[in-house]
């Protein structure tokens, strides 16, 4: 067994999260070899011999113009699995987005819980530790798991930034639905902390008549307060503008958004008219269907590698001559 | 393999359910010994031969004066291994209240996520198939178990009942709080399919200011109307008892709640000055704390005897000859 | 349990294989939904209830235009678990065409046995039993599986084809190389048994010379006679067209190529100059990256779904009322 | 990975077991959070970052007026999962007394073997080792568990504790009953080594008439000689009772009696007219159950920490740094 | 899956075993091959499909001249394995003699405890039901196995034997040492049934003095009486020829030996100087180290065949069409 | 945990090839017991303490006159077994020769897949980690077991030893059938680098006709050149024999052979006519078939044991204090 340091393997498409955490650590990625064949399959294995050692591999699960997110997660399970039978004593997996978040439960009969069965599948492969970023439900992420599954949470990160920006403006805290609640409310403790005065609370809910959605609910005051919509991603970003548009009608003076996660996957479509002095998002998925004079104006995007460091280093593995 | 009907056994404290359930699929409860030892062990097992055969075991996991919710669980765990080793082929488990519901997820360093352990100790005893109740959050248990894991809700059982008493008055669904509002939600659109008009949402949050609890967000309109605040199980009564009083003082004419399990583990304390109609629940767990005249006049106890066995005859087992 | 006959599930690009067994088995295809969602994840569910049930789902796992291999990978992964979680009682896969069988040993240092990941994969995901049309390495599929994986070999069917073909010929079966020996020699004895009379062998090797390919060994003779070069896949043609040259060379008068598995990556280029009076491959891959005409000019495609059809008949399962 | 001395944690009730072996081993108890709910449900969790570290938990696990056995043994395996949960390397648990003991064997049809079930669910919360005092049944714990599983007996204990009181008299051990023989032969050895001179055995055995208890059989010669009645647990001391008054009859001058675990579950009758000089037990159940005047005249209670301590210490894990 | 009754195989060497539980079932042996290669090595397959069938192997796990009881095993297992590959339902396996009972504990510091190694071994390979005829140490046999696992005493069997022979004898049953005294003491009371009057008990321990083994402790009266010595298997038959020479020095007037398992690995030694009236054995191992004439003077070998086909038959498993 | 240099053991038969792997380690074997019984049966545990020590077990699985494959087998698996009761924190096992290694795949129906049963039960036995030494069939051993499990290949060893041999002759490297294709190619180039020169490669095939074997298929230039065949394994040296005589028959000037494992069960029949200028085998398994002039005039063994030392040390863990 090596005393030595964990190597750090970033599968492609996310070296340049990956090589920020190296380092933090201060230390560089290790070398491995990603073929494609013609048929579509692949092959990856490490170019450095892991035989005894320590072994952390990053890789964010979006799915994009070359790999989708089963590419990639077919990709992270081989390659784990390689590493384990070519002798790893223990591979920790960074997925800074892991997909499927919101294929979490139940909700008609027979459906799937994909959360869980790649749980299932990730521990097939071998992997020891599986440490993810702001996941969709972290009661479905907590118990999908029998390896120890961690949940980094960027409220505090996302506290910092908005502290700085809003001044002596009244602030409250809003979620765009019930199930973001929770969320939203570490949110405004995190917020209040950093300021140190109060921060408020609001919450959306749809409002529905037989079934049909005939609006939106608000509780909670936002009048004449700076409002910072704050939720897990943004996907087509439908949420943020009923939330940003309801907060906007209930009189908020000024509208921010926050989530982890930007995956914009109806493009640039929420900036048409843009509602949010700027938009708050992580650096786990790059903004690769905005155009990029709405990443430099709409966005501003958070580096999250420091948490992802400070866990990896918290066991002293780093601390190694 | 034998083709005979499954076996139904029910452990002590949860006959009078079972037996009704035995009753609907035409069938008696098998019999088996439970002895007590004078060091507080005990020893479970099956009479009648259960070689080849399916079976079904009924325990509702609730603590009472005689046993704690532990000694129920590892009843019904010893109990289920058993089984498996005298030949049972095939073991599934129905817990009309399953207990540690609540802890389901991390919300402090360190946290434990019962559920999940709860799955992985019923697994390791051989259960095939598990049946609850309403679980307190379905997102943790449909991820927290890999044997097929089926949650009952009761949604339509207390649709039902309300459908019938509140007759012409205008309906407004509350949840009590963020975490229940899908739950609320479900409750709303059943009650509508039932009254076959409209009935409204209204939502529940706690509000909080530099981290002190200063009173209760209320989204949504109530007034004037018969409000049924819904939620999953009823502790000490606090909650309901809050959601209730914000209720009237936004000027319901008439209150109800609804929740499957009743533990009122507080007594009687939630009808000292009562604020409901009435309390309906289920027959998940006796009113075991509560004086007769409480039940009497207070609580409507719903039979969810008629779900289960509908699951458990879904199959075709017990058809057969 | 129930004695009903099994359920038998195609996913998306596998229907028209699969509707020809049920066809074979006298049924028809059960409902499921695929949806597919913004992000490029998706959710698969059965529409008919599979409680106590046995089930057949079908997926060839070749990736093409709209799904790699891996997406198709992970939808018939998750499906089987939706299957199981929702009560199926035993679920059977059956891929015609099963991915990354040529990533099956070690060549290099640290290689991924993908194969068995695979297996592991598919284990985890509560598959009971899978059948794979003609795979690529049978020792490593017979080691990498622990459920019951059985290879149906396609020797049988390519010999009656040929049987009708070869007239008088003297018939000589051609390995294009040593790892297809065994499958070619299979098929040279399912043909004498078929035609009556002696068929001969053949083999090709690569002759290397310090590192460098210079040309090809061919062990047997061809001279004067019908050759049919026979291996289990086709992928950019290469292979095939270096051994139908070698023959050529070697003076066989008439050239016949046969493989289970079409991929033709390469599109038609093998066809440019077209060596074969034809080519016969198996319907487990659709032939979708070739024009029509080379389809109906240089392919014979052979049904396998008798084969498999037989083999899901054999224990009797669909012999019940 | 760590390479610091273990973490100790003791659960509610056996932190005075653990503080000793903390103190010969050079540390200190570290601190978690047991919390109760009114429900009768608990949460544990560690308040150190027991991340990467090696772990050992003790619990002794018999039921007190506040727990039941089942009480505790839930409390150690969700704490146990829970530590795992969050990082531990390695989890050593330390069972003074580890209850279910005696129900080891099917003596019945369809019996239940719960030492068995205990193992299984504790390896599914995770635990990787497992040191339990004097079990009843060697041969049942021994093959139960299929992580490693220790059995500390206490015979040099109790040797070394008899050895000092005997003077010259003859002695016989004495096992009360036929599944005891091997347990009290060990004991006269470790006698015979101590006192360097030859100790006497004797075995008693109960006699039936068609199927009625009759009597007891001793075979062996107590005649004039100090009898040390051997046992591994008291339980009502009705068996130890027997024994007494059999030796008494047979001639023994002085009597002894000897068991690691005193249970006392019928109190202080055993001692309403004293047979034994005094009965020496462990400290592995403190007397919760005899009246302190008792304890005082009757018992002497031996410290078994220093055996488990030396062997936590074995393999080297608490001389680091 | 088939509603088919089971198949039948039996290993080489235990078909004269097998055969007559077919004949009491109503049935014939299946076919399989054993074929052995010139290194020792084998290969058994099934020659008839096992597709969907519920299986039973039947293998006496004794060492004999041409196979070690390791042989015996290895066949038994890998026969197992490839039944399930090969798609059977159900494997039960029944071992007449189960090897390395004896090694069922620690007796020695890091002692195998073999039994449970056999049963992971066991379970490893598939199979899904043991049945064992009277194992050595029960304990550690329901321990060891976490499939179920089931020992078939034959108390009953020597009960019905000993009863026809005994006339009005006093007779006294008798354990050769204290690990077998529940044993005798169960086969007393079966005696007694059957024979409607009392059996008396005695048990046979060793009597040792500072380590050095110095004599035989005989507890209970055997003075006039028919002794039946009763132990579980005869090895060289030492243990047995003291326990008879102790009844006849203590004046018992007629011999009697049973034990189910009768290895006789020292030969006739035993019958040199014959002490016993006859020694009855079952049917579990053949006396195959005895020459002709001791088995016919000195033996008589009970068929058990009846009880492993009562048991087989339970589930009603050999009631099909 | 221990950070002491791993103990390495060697079962009985094996301590010779152990002792020269412990010397290049510079370290001595770890002392065990094995003790054979009188019934066949037997018990190995370590005599020094394994307590949270990595573990190295040498075994060499060939039967011989006193111990079959499958007593060896039993012995190393029961050996791990124990070893990691005792609390060994890494078990690595080394078998020169594995068995079964040529029971790798079904070739008729229903057939077993030995490889993969072993690895299961190597697993079920607590092994973490497998070395072996040239195995049959490379793809079946990576994909049977789920441990890692690693091929030692002799390639290089026999490169070496035929470069110091022969001179300027011209050399091709000959595999005596297609399935060693791959392992005759890798030991031509081995030999080319060695050699700074170009070799040859020439295959045997089997020539069939009408399922009758009528000779035998030489592929390649061997005429006037030393032939060198090339092979996993000789066991009767039937296969050898052909190849040889072929080789002979084609103008081969001189002949040798080369396998990394000599079985020779059929003795020294293969060298009744010797044909090769001598036969290179490794160190995996003694002679013991062979008369001593056989040996000493035919054979040249290589030591193997720099390859599996070089392979143990590799990730540091003999580098310790």
């Amino acid at each position: 067994m090596s005393t030595e340091r964990p190597l750090l393997f970033a599968l492609q498409g996310s070296e340049h999260y990956a090589v920020r955490i190296a380092q933090r650590l201060g230390c560089q990625l290790a070398v491995h070899e990603e073929r494609d064949y013609e048929d579509g399959e692949h092959k990856c294995r490490p170019l450095e011999s892991v035989n005894g050692r320590e072994v952390v591999v990053f890789h964010s699960l979006y799915g994009d113009g070359r790999q989708s997110a089963n590419d990639k997660l077919c990709r992270l399970l081989f390659f784990c699995a390689a590493l384990k039978d070519a002798g790893a004593r223990h591979v920790q997996v960074v997925t800074p987005y892991l997909c499927y978040g919101r294929k979490d439960r139940r909700t008609q009969p027979q459906d799937p819980t994909i959360t869980r069965y790649l749980a299932a599948m990730i521990e097939a492969c071998g992997v020891d530790r599986l440490i993810a970023l702001e996941v969709h439900n972290p009661a479905a992420f907590n118990n999908a798991f029998r390896i120890p599954a961690w949940n980094v949470q960027c409220t505090e990160l996302f506290a910092q930034h908005f502290a700085r920006l809003v001044g002596d403006d009244e602030v409250v805290s809003v979620s765009p639905d019930s199930g973001g609640a929770k969320r939203a409310e570490q949110f405004r403790q995190a917020l209040e902390l950093q300021l140190g005065r109060s921060v408020g609370s609001a919450l959306m809910e749809k409002h529905r008549d037989q079934a049909t959605l005939t609006g939106t609910l608000l509780a909670g005051k936002v009048q004449g307060k700076t409002a910072i919509i704050f939720d897990d991603l943004i996907s087509t970003g439908e949420t943020l503008k009923h939330a940003g548009l309801a907060c906007q009608k209930a009189g908020a003076v000024r509208l921010f958004a926050a989530a982890t996660h930007g995956l914009f996957t109806a493009g640039s479509r929420l900036f048409d008219r843009p509602l949010f002095a700027h938009i708050a998002i992580s650096d786990s998925v790059p903004p690769l269907r905005l155009p990029a004079e709405c990443v430099t104006q709409h966005l501003h995007i958070l580096d999250s590698t420091t948490l992802v460091a400070a866990l990896l280093a918290e066991n002293g593995a780093f601390d190694r001559a």
